[in-house]
């Protein structure tokens, strides 16, 4: 799921050393460390020698996949991912099974004061090889210009290279004979791609429920550096619901049952149209506006901090550069740059990710379809629930006629925010800054990922994404992670590996 | 294009002999021909001496196909079908280039009295050969219970089968060395399956057009006698547009020029609910009948007669059997049959018969798409014509703000019609009757068949379809023709050829 951060925008004002990320093996400075001393060396060393067998398991876990939306391999994935976690050191790991794929729980006590929630994802997206470049699970090492050399495969930024990282800075502790400054607890979910329909049942088992409990927060490995080394620290995410609308004449009990001559239309109704009807009434006149009936009921509009945020975003950011990115020649009502940013960030979104129905090849068959689907997918902002809204759309969609529409949500949560003032993100500011990563900080994600788990009832802890590093191709094909970077703005593996053992300290230190 | 006539209705009036088709080779009595008294006789001989050659004749035809839709093997096929021609003695064979893909235009002077006009298409529909239960090019003959042997192939009924059949029959003549009693003008184009953009070329270049005119009319070779052995006559047939709407961010200047992450939606417009919107404007509230601008201007209702030949039609004919053959459960408006029958002849459509937007495997993928495509085609009824309803649909779209949405027309044509006393017609009604297949004579034909190149100026002839046999699957997969019939009511290709013979003869002698 999730938004891919590399569009968004980089304020420069926080860039305080350039060249601090310099060479392909970026180390943030030592000396920023006092507190730790040597053993930040040792351990930066042990990174150093460890970083063949880091670019390994990132490899070798692509090689690995499972994907959830094809229910394929899943039960091999998360065993070997299990696998990687004792390997790293954590002296607890098991498999939490839960209505659809399993998840993992697992913990590191290394007896420290603080301790940090973890948050991993195992499953990847859908791969169609005859995009990609190389095969997507051979996890191929490339030059990429302009980047320098990344592993090309699937997952490879969304989310195992990051994920990998972060497991090559516990191993480096482990390497390099430092106990760990804060005791781990990580919980992995093998449907993340599907909206994580499950996740909550791993993370509210009373066990897990316990352990984080104790946490500072959450967060997971991320690796989204921009071109200019600049990282995007979200306060919050939108919640996704994903789901088909399926018109059948088979349910709606007129049309034909499977596709018959087109020229039958003339005497029988057609599914397709009765779709088409359906959808027109999801969205305004102006073709984006959510036109469900009650859809802004409960949507929070944006605080006064939140727009001082992002008007702080759209000074230090460049629309063309977006624009490009995105292959975009104006947002939606023409709107300025900033007016464009607050639309991002507060907006709930209902989108059409796909239709087909009937015949899809080239030219036309002259038949009447018996089916028709839509995939959707709906962005919630606070304070809309996932409930809610599937409670909405299906009392909308009934109410005008199209009861017998199945609507199959296949996932969903509701969005989640967490507090600037939270350790974790003062913690983010605070390695960012000596890393000389020029930071945005921006109210909200407008893609998702299930922080909600984490941020509501009944865990309610801060949770964010943090990480150096650059890889881009979420869902895409040629998905890629550098790992080495000839961006001297720009993290390698090792400087993203760095940025976690930083990060760690930070957290067992922050006020 | 056509429509599927089985699905149709069959009138047991005309039931005189309904032995007559007794047996795997269907024969018409000898005895209803006295006329030609021994020739017949021999020439019912050679088709039977020429069976053999004849099966394998429409097998080695479908191992040759060319499918206009795919621009695939076009000149081999008409290269082939120019052979078939030759072989069955046609003096004269010209391969007839257009704008599109080649035609064909072949003469067999009899010196006789009157010339019949035949037309043949080549090409065929496209395939998916995973839903086929044999290949659809190798033409193999099965047991089909309740039918007898088949071939199974692309074309076998559409039209390869009965233009084979008609073949046959020309060759029984020559082999029995009995002079044919018309003589014939053969017409044929390769991109009937996409709307026929370029057969009027063929028909109005002026050598096609002058022997032509000498013509008592054109007949398309047809085999679609139901399980009673029902015929239906269709006195004209809609004419059809096909067409894709294509949405696109790159055309319209808004929305993304290709897929990008579906979190953008909130500040990108989305160029597939652009497309939805625009549809919908195409057709009213009820979801089917047509809305677009001045749609129904030159539409002419039924009239007395054709009122009459529906009733009498929906008398005969089986409501339950129609239900039962297309998997539907209701007409529109829950109309009750007779209605149904009328609205079926009557009313113009304009059906979705693809959608193709996005992501279209299971589950989904979360982005906002760059395209959306609709590929719809509309169906004709006179006085409608295809430019006329081209040129409003266009105008409707762009009146609206969809003129940025591209309308490719790949084919159309306007609707035909047929005088109920041309000798073609009567001269079917004849050889139908002798021959013991009830029949339903109809005002149109809901599918469409080119006949309006034909019956309009210049050529301006009366044009339909005839034949016996059976066969079914035009555009489906494990489409068939009855070689060898079990049922006694139905003609194999035997009884197909022999019908052909009469037909010939019976155009040669009516008053």
């Amino acid at each position: 799921m999730q938004g891919n951060n590399n569009d968004m925008t980089v304020t420069r004002r926080r860039l305080l050393a350039g060249a601090a990320l310099a060479g392909g093996t970026a180390m943030v400075p030592a000396a920023a460390f006092g507190a730790v001393g040597g053993d930040r060396a040792k351990i930066a060393a042990a990174v150093e020698t460890g970083k063949a067998a880091s670019v390994a398991r990132i490899q070798d876990w692509i090689k690995h996949p499972g994907i959830a939306a094809e229910k394929w391999q899943m039960d091999t994935a998360c065993d070997y991912t299990m696998g990687l976690l004792r390997d790293a050191g954590f002296q607890m790991v098991k498999k939490m099974p839960t209505d659809g794929e399993p998840g993992i729980f697992a913990t590191l006590d290394a007896g420290a004061k603080r301790t940090m929630g973890i948050y991993f994802m195992y499953d990847v997206k859908q791969v169609n090889p005859a995009e990609w470049s190389s095969p997507p699970f051979e996890a191929r090492i490339v030059d990429k210009p302009g980047f320098g050399k990344v592993i090309v495969g699937r997952g490879a930024i969304n989310q195992k290279g990051p994920e990998a990282a972060f497991l090559a800075a516990v191993h480096a502790f482990k390497d390099a004979r430092v106990k760990l400054p804060v005791n781990l607890v990580l919980v992995a979910e093998g449907e993340e791609e599907i909206a994580s329909p499950n996740f909550h049942q791993i993370v509210q088992a009373p066990e897990v429920l316990k352990a984080l409990k104790k946490a500072e927060g959450v967060i997971i490995p991320s690796a989204w550096q921009n071109q200019n080394g600049g990282v995007q620290i979200n306060l919050g995410a939108k919640g996704p619901i994903e789901f088909q609308l399926i018109a059948s004449g088979e349910k709606w009990g007129r049309g034909p049952k499977g596709d018959i001559h087109s020229s039958q239309h003339a005497h029988v109704d057609s599914p397709v149209w009765h779709l088409v009807q359906a959808l027109n009434t999801l969205v305004g006149p102006d073709g984006h506006t959510p036109a469900v009936d009650g859809w802004f009921d409960n949507v929070r509009p944006l605080t006064a901090r939140e727009k001082e945020l992002i008007a702080a975003s759209a000074k230090t950011s460049s629309e063309d550069e977006a624009k490009l990115a995105l292959g975009v020649k104006a947002w939606i009502n023409d709107e300025p740059w900033q007016t464009s940013l607050e639309r991002l960030a507060s907006q709930p979104t209902i989108n059409i990710q796909g239709l087909v129905s009937g015949y899809t090849g080239p030219g036309g068959k002259t038949i009447l379809p018996g089916r028709a689907e839509a995939k959707l997918e709906c962005r919630l902002v606070p304070n809309q629930t996932a409930k809610e809204a599937e409670a909405k759309l299906r009392a909308h969609l009934k109410k005008r006629g199209f009861g017998d529409i199945e609507v199959n949500v296949s996932g969903g949560y509701d969005p989640t925010e967490t507090a600037e003032n939270s350790r974790i993100i003062r913690a983010q500011q605070a390695v960012y800054d000596r890393a000389g990563a020029p930071q945005t900080l921006f109210p909200r994600l407008a893609g998702s990922w299930p922080g909600a788990v984490f941020t509501q009832p009944p865990v309610s802890l801060p949770a964010g994404q943090f990480g150096l590093g650059h890889g881009s191709g979420a869902h895409a094909p040629n998905e890629y992670f550098v790992v080495d970077s000839s961006n001297p703005k720009v993290a390698g593996l090792t400087g993203s590996t760095l940025g976690f053992v930083d990060y760690l300290y930070e957290i067992s230190v922050i006020s």
